[in-house]
């Protein structure tokens, strides 16, 4: 069994972890934290998850940890950099959820416009992109929701440098926001709506810069995210500019190709977040036209764009099966 | 021209007034105000409105309202009664849309928990039932959004004596929780859910028993309020035990008479929130079962549970036809 | 392993019952059939499934079940009294999601108006009421959806026969209409929406009528089902009148006992959909007021109202942990 | 007082229709027809126009037309070229919210796949670029709800011939699928939900090439449709790749230049459905970044995407101000 620690169990990501690790037939969690809600019972904060923890949050001190294998940090970008090079130190394992680890420093530093004060290399956790890395890896950089949804979205074509130019413009639920109520969670603002949001500047689009950019340097990106009324998925569609003509059959067989032996990729005919729901996989369809190809991407953002992955993650670094505790069909409809 | 005033137009009734007063014909809004925007253009606040109002928002001095006619008070309760005696004083008439007039002194101190600062005499502005009052008063008090629905709905047979018991079920959007963003408004939270609250002990219990005493004293009454996924609107379904039987006839033929000459209620044969959003309208249905009658009404909760109903009243105390400025359809679908 | 077979695999009650099966640690899947898509692989209808299961969609032969232990009819009422005494008298035990066999053969005829053309005993499937039962039945009729929803709300009040009157009024999500399109689905209708409808009139009436009948005779049962806007869930308010007083420990004392050793009924302090999403629970939440108790129930209408219970039958009757499969967290939020 | 006839009044740009006719200071409407509902009161069918129109459905016979100056055409595609020429005939204008008349004949009957059996030139009625020759004309093509959005969002750009891509990226709400359920309009279909649809090749596209071909002949066009899960509106992003750069400021100009004197278009600093729903305003903002602008743009599909934007034609044709009828507030939230 491995023995699991998370720091930062009263938000969504979390929560999450908590939902999807009841299960896992190789995990033991050991230790959950929150300043806010010390000394309480998990059950008592998360309300749906009665009957399955008996633990009670802790304060984050590393003594907590000391029987832990590993530890999820699951805390905002600026947080997890406190934690996470104690927790290495001491011997852990680490999955940190936050955007504090998933690029370089010096660009971490200008988009996040904060200095990075606990800076380790670290591999950026996209199993399907990174798998053998990930297996040695102590520090994994879960990636951000949206770009998962996106950078799955086109990778096989990145890889075949087969993009001039690719405009992801992406719908997530609003979970996705966290667990705190503000003017953009209120309900009457995202009731019969679609909210675009940081348009042309949202961080993410870093992190599809520097993944798609390791297979084609020269990938004209563009990226806007919007919130949908939904509490979970991130519907990406990659209108995607070919360098040259591709057929519906040779996109396919890149595709195939690409993602033969990833058990979370389906390629399917045709889209909804309802088949992903709840679930970790990452379905993709495209739709090839006269102008372009659209590939478009489903992902509940929650568990392949957050937990599952880094669940996913850590199944890969203890050398089990990638599926190990994540493979079930997801809630529709 | 009518010339009003509105104290607090920061909030979803106050934004609500505006959008129906701009195309009042009696109507000119001559101030507006709000502490938090004081000095703002009103529609950079309320960007729908952009196009229809050049003013700015004041503060709530009383030397900005010379002016005026009539002031409608949008703000929360406890705050109300700290103007309406000072504007009363001025000799203007005033339309409080907060709970500070609704009950005699003694019952508003309990069910509230504080002082009444200001206590007036004021007349229970639903039209359908006091309107001869309305029209000789100088302040009313604008019904809260869910006895208006409830009260509505089973007026006409307290008014015949006819019920043993009636409980309320109902359900709102989540507007009327106001603008401010919390947990219970906090889309997760709403999302695919119907959420009871205060389930035995909403205060809006007591106008219940106030207004349906008039007609009946003896009527056994519950309620239990919920809110929706939706914006706007409010569903009860008053499930009403008699003293009797009645034939769906006899019914029919009770509420029509009692609501003889009232524009904004209408009888249907079926019942939705789409067939009155966005109007003043009240709609009533009434299904006769073997065990009981059940009357189901709907309102939009901003209008005819709240701002419309105050621009009715207002239409009323002012001699003009109660309809001017309100009677347009709903927004269907 | 158990052996089954599902009989109508197209809606929504099939592919639920997929769903929960795959990972069922002691169950096979060996047949399922629907008419309209034979010789269709089940992934290419339902696509959220795709990677979980090869099989086709055979018509509903009895042959194809030879292999079987035990069949569910998920198939519309009228339709299971066609195939249940066929599969009882080859030797499979049989669940019948359906309203066939829940009521008695005389009332099922004036409730259904239709004449029952296979009738045999069966069991009514609330395994928190009727375990021992089940345990050695073959025929198991599979409890309507808002039935378990409210007899579970109420029945420890009934069974110390403690209740004068109670209305149910209950809320669902729309799948509970099944997957063909209509207006009562047709999404503008339910935007926004609560919709009531058979107000007075369900036949689901009647299987409270039945099972609260069996504890306290003389309750007075009202009940008025709702659609609001989701996919799934079911909230009952039982408004309960009582006979007496009680106080908050009592009741709960109550529940407590009469729902010791039943996993799957969770008393909670507040109730959300939410909490029970995708789930087999049924939780319960009572709020005692000075004229009723109210008492909420939240269930899945898919899975505890529908499939989860229907698997937690196969359980009892196969001598399984009741929880076998179906012990995993709700999807919140 | 202006005359006006509704062929084709049960679907939803027929209601919507006579929702806002009602309170048009200076329309008539005299006969509206329906095959289905021939004889029906229109309220009877419509409930939320209970009150405002005693009016029955007629057959579409010609004669019923008798007394009318204008007909509005709310009929499928395919089926307004059946009674256009025969009211042009006859002496009365022609408003055709159908695809019929929106491109030349050729190339409809190319994207539509069938002959056009009655063809006649009319003016393409997006007023805030055809104001001049709507004032002239007698049919008017009433522009698709899409292309509405989208030709809107970049047509300033267009005339400047700055564009050398856009890429439009549009979310509708369903009722643009029509008031008949399908599989595509099924609740739970579309709950949670954001459904590409179309993805490369909706009709609607030939529209976009066709206006904004005007203007400037080499763009390259792409469009994608979607649902998502509201009743009203349609949010276009338009990711629009510049032959040179513009600062923000430069942008702003030219917007405001070109719809100067438009009292439809409001060029705001966010974007929200819910700013324009229930109203026949085109919101507009624009975001530009490094590597694009996007410009996003917002109606209510139903208003000036359909009926609203055809009493605007109307308005024109017949030497009102453009705004009679029209200039309200939008429904928020």
């Amino acid at each position: 069994m491995i023995k699991v620690g998370v720091v930062g169990g009263s938000g969504y990501t979390g929560s999450e972890l908590l939902r999807l690790l009841v299960n896992h037939p190789e995990v033991e969690v050991k230790v959950v934290t929150s300043r806010k809600y010390e000394g309480k019972k998990i059950w008592s904060l998360h309300k749906f998850l009665k009957g399955f923890f008996d633990l009670e949050f802790k304060s984050p001190d590393i003594r907590y940890f000391d029987d832990c294998d590993l530890v999820f940090l699951a805390v905002p970008h600026g947080e997890a950099m406190r934690y996470a090079p104690e927790f290495l130190d001491a011997g852990l394992k680490v999955i940190d959820l936050s955007a504090d680890y998933r690029l370089d420093k010096k660009t971490f530093e200008e988009v996040y416009e904060k200095e990075h004060i606990g800076y380790r290399e670290a591999v950026y956790g996209l199993p399907e992109i990174h798998r053998d890395e990930i297996k040695k890896a102590d520090l994994v950089a879960n990636p951000g929701c949206y770009p998962t949804g996106a950078i799955l979205a086109v990778a096989p074509l990145a890889e075949k440098e087969l993009i001039d130019r690719v405009v992801f413009d992406s719908k997530s639920g609003i979970t996705g926001a966290g667990v705190s109520p503000t003017d953009f969670t209120h309900y009457p603002n995202l009731h019969e709506a679609i909210v675009p949001y940081k348009v042309t500047n949202h961080r993410h689009y870093w992190e599809m810069v520097q993944e798609l950019g390791r297979f084609q340097g020269d990938i004209k990106i563009s990226f806007t995210p919007q919130v949908f009324p939904g509490s979970r998925g991130i519907l990406t569609n990659a209108h995607t500019f070919l360098r040259g003509e591709l057929e519906l059959e040779e996109v396919a067989e890149i595709y195939e190709r690409f993602y033969d032996g990833c058990p979370f990729i389906r390629l399917q005919d045709s889209i909804r977040l309802s088949y992903v729901r709840g679930s970790n996989f990452c379905d993709i369809a495209f739709f090839v036209g006269t102008d372009r190809v659209v590939v478009s991407s489903a992902i509940d953002n929650l568990v392949k764009g957050a937990s599952g992955q880094a669940i996913q993650n850590m199944n890969i670094m203890f050398g089990l099966d990638e599926r190990a505790g994540l493979y079930f069909p997801p809630l529709f409809p």
